[in-house]
């Protein structure tokens, strides 16, 4: 699926009457937006010949600093100056990828992977190879048989590109251990791994996963972003680079835009000073959690026999495998008709695999709506079944040629 | 001079007690800050939901239609659609020269070039050729003799990269016999002008120069930006983009920074709606002409024989040429210890020329800064004449080897 199949898709699925599963639009409305209001004002009437200057091209210092509070909770420890505010963490994908990679360097990522970094490395001409996922996301055996793959054809693995945290588009999440593992592989071999965590703070069960940067400032990039933390419009992320790649990450974020938006940087800045702003993740957590809650108990109560889905302890998304014969990407407009929308598996690997599955967010629809939406699904899904005659052959997931993703984490 | 050069630069001369006239700062706090700030209070409280949210790749449509009426006094017309909206002109430039140009590419720019621009052409291993000025800008017959020597390499040549209009750093301006000639040569050899244009609006002797793109849509990408005519802290520029290629670059765009910020667009987007936008342009012209005339004036009393300057019209800059035998970098730090600050003329050229030569911004300081900067610059080149022993020798600009500034536009 390409970007621009992605736009149609989204014009189609922002009609009022459309259930958009499809989207990972945080829900910025829960934010008082009177109050932001009001900060806005009083930043631009005190310090507005700041705010809508020219600023620094690694990002206002001040902010960089208050950056390293909200990487707290995940153990991120740094100086502020190893860290580049970027226009949104897909920025700084982009100035990362255009700083190590040459064509045809080898990146390795998740199976599936996150649909904005894949396109990135394409961008780019990098080689991507998709590595195995479980319940708890890479599988580290594979990661090594990737490796050593890759270096038999002569290729060169620069990166490791995971998303360790409540994964997109997968909705699981590394466990310690599962870390400690993929940390010591990229290590052994000397690699580098990038690791992207815009959802690490939105746990459901009280427990933030530690950073895989936390145990190695040298051999790994964090990407942070406030995009889901406070307000996606703003397009304020950052990453976290090893003292000795800083510079050329400055450099070439200068090249790239100049600058960061100061007015951005310093809504941020005042809205971290001013505001009770881990109070504030509590409430987004609490309101995605309502909203898992109601997505895997209407797929749970709906569903057809052979649909299984995982099950996310934080952030936006499940990942759905449909029953054996059934292919997301025909479906999808089907789907659409009967004003449901979702992302087709495809979109978030680049060899094909995926058209089994499919995207659920729910991030962005009230409960009601993500129960009406599943309810929709199901049909589709149900009627899917009738035409290629499969309906109540129950042959699930388990068996389904080619998957990359093996039974035991799938409700 | 490197990026990170001038930022060091940037850090010293940032000091209160430093005149500055190396920045190119706007003076944005010509804007009624207070009406600002009620203009983004009401904003967030009314279409929070929007401004915080994720938006578009190729930008708001309503802010992409209103930038139609900004280009108008230029004489640009487009349709919506082949409008990109980007972080910062900067953005646009780089998302250019991504999507045509490959290594070793020749890029023909402007001798001198804004620094910015060649930063981009670099980063993406183009082959630099500068094309000399004249008091009107890129000489055409210099322009045809590039390509052709370009050629006759067996290079390509994929770009003209000019700024027409209230040039940086040069300050000078195509007029309009001088545009239709450089756009026929680029015509006739089948090759793309990038026309960036970010001063256009701020002329000084009520004639806005017509756009190099209002003549050809097919032939020339027009970048704008409200950077000068808004505020530069914003961050939101936009590229005018032949039909067939502005796919090419709305898709490059969303990989680089997945869509630009609604926050800033809906400000902008909100500004031009319900302010005086033109009146307050006038606003601007009247204070940076007041500015340059201070320039102008002090120059004119104070500098040592053998010192030149352009007379700008228009924009934020004067470029400088020192008496025979003085060098602007060497000059530098005496400068900053006798607190002015200025940028060396050789960080606008890839090829060392330049050394002669230096920048002077007059958009920032206040007229009574301005004339202590240039009393303190003028001690600072007569102690370089002194110590260089060429006191008094007045052999000026006009014989200077390798300039490649002729004399006549020159004061």
């Amino acid at each position: 699926m390409t970007a621009s199949e992605i736009r149609a898709l989204f014009a189609v699925a922002s009609r009022p009457e459309v259930v958009s599963l499809a989207g990972g639009m945080p829900f910025v409305q829960a934010l008082n937006l009177d109050i932001m209001a009001e900060l806005v004002q009083r930043l631009i009437a005190s310090r507005g010949a700041q705010a809508l200057q020219y600023g620094s091209g690694q990002g206002d210092v001040v902010l960089r600093e208050q950056i390293l509070d909200v990487m707290a909770p995940v153990g991120v420890t740094a100086h502020p100056d190893d860290i580049v505010v970027t226009t949104g963490s897909q920025m700084a994908l982009d100035l990362v990828t255009r700083v190590f990679c040459d064509p045809g360097d080898v990146v390795l990522v998740e199976a599936p992977s996150y649909v904005g970094a894949l396109g990135v490395f394409r961008a780019y001409q990098c080689d991507i190879e998709h590595v195995a996922m479980d319940e708890q996301g890479l599988v580290p055996e594979a990661l090594s048989e990737a490796i050593a793959r890759s270096r038999r054809s002569g290729r060169t693995v620069k990166m490791i590109y995971t998303i360790p945290s409540f994964h997109n588009p997968a909705g699981v999440t590394q466990g310690h251990e599962r870390r400690q593992q993929i940390l010591a592989i990229a290590q052994s071999a000397g690699i580098l791994v990038l690791e992207d965590d815009p959802y690490g703070l939105l746990s459901f069960d009280g427990h933030i996963p530690r950073a895989i940067r936390a145990d190695d400032p040298d051999g790994v990039i964090y990407l942070g972003s406030f995009s889901k933390t406070i307000a996606s419009g703003l397009r304020v992320g950052w990453a976290v680079a090893p003292h000795g790649v800083r510079e050329k990450l400055v450099l070439a974020a200068e090249s790239a835009v100049l600058c960061p938006s100061n007015y951005s940087q310093l809504t941020v800045s005042a809205y971290l000073e001013t505001q009770p702003w881990l109070e504030q993740i509590k409430v987004f957590r609490e309101l995605y959690r309502e909203r898992r809650d109601a997505l895997l108990e209407s797929l749970g109560s709906m569903m057809p026999a052979g649909t299984s889905w995982t099950v996310p302890t934080g952030g936006f998304y499940s990942w759905v495998t449909l029953p054996d014969g059934l292919d997301a990407t025909a479906m999808l407009p089907r789907a659409i008709a009967a004003l449901v929308a979702y992302v087709p598996g495809t979109g978030f690997y680049v060899d094909g695999q995926g058209r089994q599955n499919l995207r659920l967010s729910y991030c962005y629809p009230e409960p009601d709506r993500i129960r009406e939406g599943v309810r929709r699904l199901a049909g589709v899904v149900e009627g899917e079944l009738v035409l290629t005659n499969t309906f109540g052959t129950g042959t699930g997931l388990h068996e389904a040629p080619g998957s990359s993703f093996p039974a035991p984490h799938l409700k």
